[in-house]
């Protein structure tokens, strides 16, 4: 296994930081590995908003939904969708044509840029000794997220992240069975089941060998409990009124 | 610079493939590596056709647009944002609740889930001294790739990947300034532009050495070309069919 496999295969999320800082050079190599991911016709339609003031991290985590480790990391990295620089290009160029950053295929492409490039500044990060975790719960509030970051049309935050020097050590979890997700020269809905099964078992005996044998509930519980509750409804209108998703 | 940080910022996007094959323990690693990457509330909601077989490539190659490098490379990965398998355990456990896997915040899930494995894999894949390139244009005839590949209701082929050793050498493609995309505690649109602006200069010289002189057109007159076009408007038709963005 060489070393970029290595730092792959050992992913944790990390959700408590010690204070040390990360460095103006440290987040310019991270930004600048996610630049270099691979971006669907060069639009490179995400952006990147770091967040370093206290206060504003303050607020950040209040509105994720009260995740400390959001204020606690020296650096929140908000990754965005953004279709607002292609947009203005746009009006510059063709101003009496009709454009389509309002389509479901744009925002698909910038959703997918956003996250390519974040998965890159994870990569790097953790290449360095640094650790991270994505933060969805910024998404709970996402209006209010917006309108704290100044984000214009066009720009929507897919998900946050914090990055700072790990200050625990968890466990790898384990993830489906590899045939769960793989399939060859076309789907299988019956093998992906069949492997849920042992993943069950699996993350049974994960949680309760974590919780002191409290908590035993198999993966496709927690999931179905996840997808019957009503989460972030909001996305879809939030979404249109942000001018994406139209057609 | 660590040997990780080398392979992430050396990225070229690879169109031509020796006819080497990728071992069935290559793909393991590499599909091992994208299951690594984070997932929203470990839903893993994703999957990965790994297409190998002749005739289908070719097919899938056609309906891509006729990229010939989709049928020369020895394997190409569909990746697939998956709600089917979360559907069902749910029917299984909660058979009389609601579920929301037709929301737009699950919609995103799934993507975000499919591109953050995809591109672990690439990270992988390039490690290990292989070549990738990400198709977007699986998505012109997604309906007939989805047919093709039987994907059931609830999966959505993201992007295909093309894989296998490099048969050609490409120079770095230049990237936005990093302060065009990369904003301190906040957006600054007025940052954001003027920086396309020098990105417009080092495209337009980029361009030219590349065709001899024959091409300098700006990146910013490239997009406003393509935000323009009607670019597969099919996509929130195709879907809502398949079960997603309802709400």
């Amino acid at each position: 296994m060489n070393e970029t496999l290595s730092v792959l295969m050992n992913h944790k999320s990390i959700r408590k930081f010690k204070e040390d800082e990360v460095s103006q050079q440290q987040l310019a190599s991270i930004v600048a590995a996610a630049q270099m991911a691979s971006s669907s016709s060069n639009v490179q339609a995400y952006s990147v908003i770091a967040v370093t003031e206290p206060g504003l991290k303050k607020q950040l985590a209040a509105l994720a939904g009260g995740q400390a480790y959001v204020e606690q990391c020296p650096v929140f990295l908000v990754w965005c969708a953004d279709l607002y620089r292609l947009k203005r290009v746009t009006e510059q160029h063709k101003p009496d044509q009709t454009s389509y950053e309002d389509s479901t295929e744009n925002f698909i492409v910038a959703t997918i840029d956003a996250a390519l490039a974040a998965q890159n500044a994870a990569i790097a990060a953790e290449s360095m000794g640094l650790g991270i975790v994505y933060i969805g719960g910024i998404r709970n509030n996402i209006a209010e997220v917006a309108e704290l970051l100044g984000l214009p049309e066009l720009v929507y935050p897919v998900f946050g992240m914090c990055v700072g020097v790990p200050d625990q050590e968890p466990g790898l979890r384990p993830r489906l069975p590899q045939a769960a997700v793989l399939h060859m020269n076309g789907y299988d809905p019956n093998q992906t089941m069949e492997q849920v099964k042992l993943y069950d078992e699996t993350m049974s005996r994960y949680l309760s060998e974590r919780t002191g044998g409290e908590r035993t509930t198999p993966w496709s519980e927690i999931m179905a409990v996840r997808l019957t509750e009503p989460v972030r409804l909001h996305m879809k209108s939030f979404l249109e009124q942000k001018g994406f998703l139209k057609q």
